[in-house]
């Protein structure tokens, strides 16, 4: 053993961080991009705050609600396969065995070498559905209780990003002035979130920023084209 | 062995049909409330119908090529943390001799039949780093040709489930008799989408579908009073 420990520096960023990322790359994205539609498509902007609060409820709660929802079957996905294979070591034992051996011998391990750890394993039958859970099916236990938190934090984050760019038009009353100073926010915005998206999940955050703000610009711009082009019965 | 084949029968989507599955859900509610939310504010469609390609356009584009890059961010993440693995087998040999040991201990495993298994990985040190990748950090190594394929399949599947409940409104100019046609039509399509959803995810196909309209009901029902409530200036 090492006298000082080994404390691995592979990232693993927060859960909840990871919950305002989910959130705000579209909060900030959407409703950004869909009153830059319809700036170029309409005059005033109160149809465009309209749209926008819209936009953003619906958002915030199709992600924040399916998330949860999401988050719930897959807790019981996870017990019903977990049942399964509880069934399994007892019902196909040898068959069970042999996907121990399976995943072993993808290491290069020899058969001897394997034996004993599938022999150790028998003997723990938990332990061994706990094996078989997450080394041949991949699926980790979830948490229950981060469901309810994870689709707060998610719905709140895209609530929080969806009024930066709405923001202006709130204040400003001529449609093509208001998408000016949104523009220039909602950029700034996504290249700073994009800069610390990229410090927490362990990517250039320069780069993080650019494409961020690129996905941003570019949704924005296909929005805005596509209302000019359809705007003509607003 | 036993004579027949063991084939496990636990669910894995295809990745195709789950790219369809996050593009859609998305796709069905999000352009779906809008709609209805602006058919509380306004009466005609003309605006609607922008509003809601200007949707389609942005989110398809937020969540298409917001997946591309984070799926081509995840690829070299892994790169990454794969060379930290490939230098830390070597330099630090001991504490990562003693990370595969406390993965077996967590599965009640003796030091005694842990042993040869570490002599063995040692002995292969691009099967250790396959292992620690897998087994330590919990990292599979992405697909980098399935980034654009997905990117593609899940913008495609949200501008198709979008153009479902957008489309009772491009034939009917009055918006509210367009709400209650888009209404129908798109718990319909939430009900038998979230049916297949469910056999494919392996939850239960009626409560799937169930759910499904409730998510897509429910943001529908809160973007229709806050447009209701701030469509004044429309």
């Amino acid at each position: 053993m090492p006298a000082v420990p080994h404390v691995e520096k592979h990232f693993t960023a927060g859960e909840t961080v990871r919950d305002v990322v989910i959130g705000m790359s579209d909060g900030l994205t959407v409703p950004f991009a869909l009153a830059a539609g319809l700036s170029g498509a309409v005059a005033g902007t109160g149809i465009i705050v309209t749209a926008g609060l819209a936009e953003i409820a619906a958002g915030s709660i199709a992600m924040g609600l399916g998330g949860y929802l999401a988050a719930r079957s897959d807790a019981e996905h996870y017990a019903s396969e977990r049942r399964r294979e509880e069934r399994e070591v007892v019902e196909k034992a040898e068959a069970e065995r042999e996907e121990v051996r399976d995943v072993f011998r993808g290491y290069g391990l020899a058969d001897e070498t394997i034996a004993p750890v599938v022999a150790a394993l028998e003997a723990k039958p938990k332990a061994w559905v706990d094996f078989m859970m997450r080394f041949e099916l991949g699926l980790e236990e979830p948490d229950p209780r981060r469901a309810l938190a994870s689709a707060l934090t998610i719905a709140l984050a895209y609530v929080v990003g969806g009024l930066v760019p709405l923001a202006p038009y709130f204040f400003q009353h001529e449609a093509h002035r208001a998408l000016g100073v949104s523009v220039v926010f909602t950029l700034v915005a996504l290249l700073v979130f994009g800069f610390f998206k990229g410090r927490f999940t362990g990517a250039s955050p320069v780069r993080s920023g650019l494409q961020t703000a690129l996905v941003g610009g570019l949704a924005a711009a296909a929005a805005f084209a596509l209302a000019k082009l359809f705007g003509g019965g607003a």
